[in-house]
């Protein structure tokens, strides 16, 4: 056997180790019982480190060298293959295993802690934590940077999204920070010369809201031989590539949450479910980053779904399945998923105000990377951001810099792939509009094979073959940029 | 760290991995969708083969050999441990690779011919599948023997309960096959004296049956924080000591089924959950072979919960769960779950018919595993065995020789299990009695401490640490034998 066949192989055992992990982790989130979570961990630890020996084991360097050094033998997808292997031997050797541990044992420290500073709004206790969490994110973003020949904020962006460089972020995100305050002050203000909503009338039974959800998703080609639709308190996608699965949350009380959820998440699912078959366990094979990913939870969600041509589609869904109620209307639904409000809170934000809470992350990750900005620093900095970008001043840390887990638990880097993919998802829409010209009137009649369709061909079955901005302009003839998106919110609440 | 303390290590690590393993098979069984059966085979597959790999890599031997040579610091439980470490190492390195997967090949081959061969009362197109995996695992058995120094058929045996001989099973079975035809003909004179059961009326709503289900677990000392109960289409036990999943399936015409059914895997449960957690993922450790785990299953069905203390417990429950009937007397449920009927199906039969069915299978699977027997003579042998052992002869193939799975797929050791199981429930339930005098009045009462505590003690945290017949003997005074079942037989049937 050649050289990149046998890591071919070796790739494809580590891949199997790595979907038995995806199961794992998926029944821990939905079914496990309380009192085998020790248990859990111990096999998931040691199913993630049976797959980093298989990854960093000598040979696979050995393997690695020899392919490479006859790689002019290979087609283009295995190059990139290789490349990818490449890359993932390197982010797995290039920190040390010593730095990886403590990195992993404060992080977890740190997250603990803010499960209780959180509610407690207690900044001074959580504030030794975040420095010691940074501090060796700094160390092992170096060492990342090292390997990789990266700036330290470029490794980190790496780790989410391959082949992202802050040298495409920045530009972007400067941009929208120029606009996007104005136009929220724009669309708030048309927004109050329009009539409020009519909110619907509850109970929404919870058989029926799942029943719609799994109606909708088949509608989108959730394959159901393929993946399975469950509960859980935080929804998320997980399972493996032909076997995912979606979780949600419903409220009798309301079923938009759920149901614009379920949407979501079945833009991630359709992504892994297009994923090429052939190259299954392969680098290659692997969807994009992050950014890529939220772009196609995002396309079915914020793109289509609370769109109006969606919405009458779904208005005589909802009168079948919950009764009919006016404020089932067609026109009122849209208002009703299209609200736009400055709010404290990121993961309660809506489309437009959304980039300027991750502008403001962006900015302070990596002034708290780089040194430039103190932990000791970062409620008044993340203060007066907020002030400047969203236009709201948090009253206390609970809902300003301790609301989110992600820098507590040392993933710096990962916050820019949401508006990201705001902006792919608006950018791909555009083109997607282009490429089908009659896509309303299509899916006002639930007819959304052109638009699953154009997203398998486009985005999902060429896997990591190519960079997210290479299937970006490939798909869209253009490079990523704000352009499409404010477009989209201009066309959308102020057209 | 010495060699033994690296055992220890190395055998913590496999147990991991055969713990995932346990989980992704219960998953596959009960919520998995048809679409990734290709998938989760091959994560299957490589778990498998890397809790085999771990297991007899060299230095396993290397590590066997330096502990042997220095068991004399070993306390008596990590001697046992180690003595079964290399039972372990031997069973699986005695059968050299190609004979294993060859064994494999032709069990799959047998058992998918068998799928379509005993629905259509075929014996002539199973035979040659037959032919083969016999005179495969007739190879397997002389090789794991060899290794072993136990006869072919011992070898078998060990497979499915470590330390099991055939001189202890042959002058069992041949007690039984003397005193229980005649027995069973006492039996159906009585029961055709006594009135017919009145039949309980259903529907039997599903929520109730699963609630009432989940009621008698938690009686019984189920721990719902270290388990689950679900459905599937073959109820079974699976899961891991620390997350035991017991699955069902519910009827509407009936609850008994379900119920008696729920109360057997929850012996199952009872005794996972009972496994001393200090030798967690060590071989000494684990639960005994499977008459031991039959046993406990078996206490609970067929000892306890089809008993007259028992059903007084159960009626007013069955009554508060599906409203008020005559059939939840507690004498009409004791006639109901103690019907006997000589039958052609092992599956379907009653505790007193259920061994002569298991003493025909044990002597055709020596039979023909020493070549005594030609696989084309089993249908002539076995009908003229129903006829003299149950005094019933099958008109067919489909309800005779054809009707299990286990032969098909190479299982053959494995029925004699079944029976021991019962007669090991006899004895500790004897046994259990003499300990607990007042163990009926406490059960009508719903009070299964003392039963399930008892067992805990006598049974569960002995683990692997002695044999079956060993810790029978410690729990009873007496080594296995038929005795207490005939007792219980005649107290229950002809008392």
């Amino acid at each position: 056997m050649d050289a990149y066949a046998a890591l071919v192989a070796r790739f494809r055992r580590r891949g199997r180790v790595e979907d038995a992990l995806g199961i794992l982790y998926w029944d821990r989130a939905t079914l496990m019982p309380s009192g085998s979570a020790e248990g859990r961990a111990d096999q998931i630890a040691e199913l993630s480190l049976i797959a980093r020996e298989i990854l960093i084991a000598p040979e696979t360097a050995e393997l690695l060298d020899c392919a490479e050094a006859d790689r002019n033998r290979l087609e283009s997808w295995q190059a990139r293959n290789l490349e990818l292997m490449r890359r993932e031997y390197l982010l797995a050797t290039a920190v040390p295993t010593d730095l990886v541990e403590a990195l992993q044992r404060a992080g977890a420290a740190s997250e603990m802690c803010w499960r209780e500073t959180r509610p407690a709004n207690d900044f001074a206790r959580q504030q030794p934590h975040l420095e010691k969490v940074f501090a060796l994110v700094r160390q092992a973003a170096a060492a990342r940077g090292e390997a990789l020949g990266l700036a330290p904020y470029d490794a980190q962006l790496e780790l989410f999204e391959p082949g992202l460089r802050e040298a495409t972020v920045a530009p972007v995100f400067e941009d929208l920070a120029v606009w996007l305050p104005d136009m929220i002050d724009d669309i708030l203000s048309r927004q109050a010369e329009a009539p409020e909503p009519a909110p619907p009338r509850g109970p929404f039974p919870l058989a029926g809201q799942k029943a719609l959800g799994q109606r909708v998703m088949a509608a989108l080609g959730f394959r159901f031989a393929q993946g399975r639709l469950d509960e859980s308190v935080h929804p998320f996608t997980g399972g493996v590539q032909d076997d995912v699965r979606l979780t949600t949350r419903y409220a009798p009380e309301g079923f938009a949450e759920a149901l614009m959820g379920i949407v979501h998440e079945t833009g991630h699912a359709l992504y892994e479910q297009g994923l090429p078959v052939e190259w299954r366990g392969q680098p290659v094979g692997r969807s994009g980053g992050m950014a890529l990913h939220e772009s196609q939870s995002l396309i079915c969600e914020m793109q289509l779904s609370r769109g109006p041509a969606f919405l009458r589609w779904l208005s005589p869904l909802l009168a079948e399945t919950f009764g009919p109620q006016a404020a089932f209307d067609p026109d009122n639904l849209n208002r009703l998923v299209t609200r736009v409000a400055r709010g404290l809170i990121r993961v309660d934000a809506d489309e437009a105000t959304y980039p300027l809470h991750i502008v403001l992350r962006h900015r302070l990750e990596k002034a708290l990377l780089s040194g430039d900005l103190a932990v000791g620093d970062l409620p008044g900095a993340w203060n007066d951001g907020m002030a400047e970008l969203v236009g709201i001043r948090p009253p206390d840390d609970r809902d300003g810099c301790l609301q989110d887990i992600h820098w507590m638990d040392g993933a710096v880097g990962y916050f820019p792939t949401y508006t990201l993919g705001a902006l792919a998802a608006a950018q791909l829409m555009a083109a997607l509009r282009r490429d089908v010209a009659d896509l309303d009137e299509r899916v006002a009649g639930g007819d959304f094979a052109a638009f699953t369709g154009w997203l398998r061909e486009k985005v999902h079955r060429r896997g990591l073959s190519a960079t997210t901005e290479e299937v970006l302009a490939d798909a869209t003839g253009a490079p990523l940029s704000a352009e499409a998106f404010r477009t989209h919110l201009a066309a959308r609440y102020l057209g």
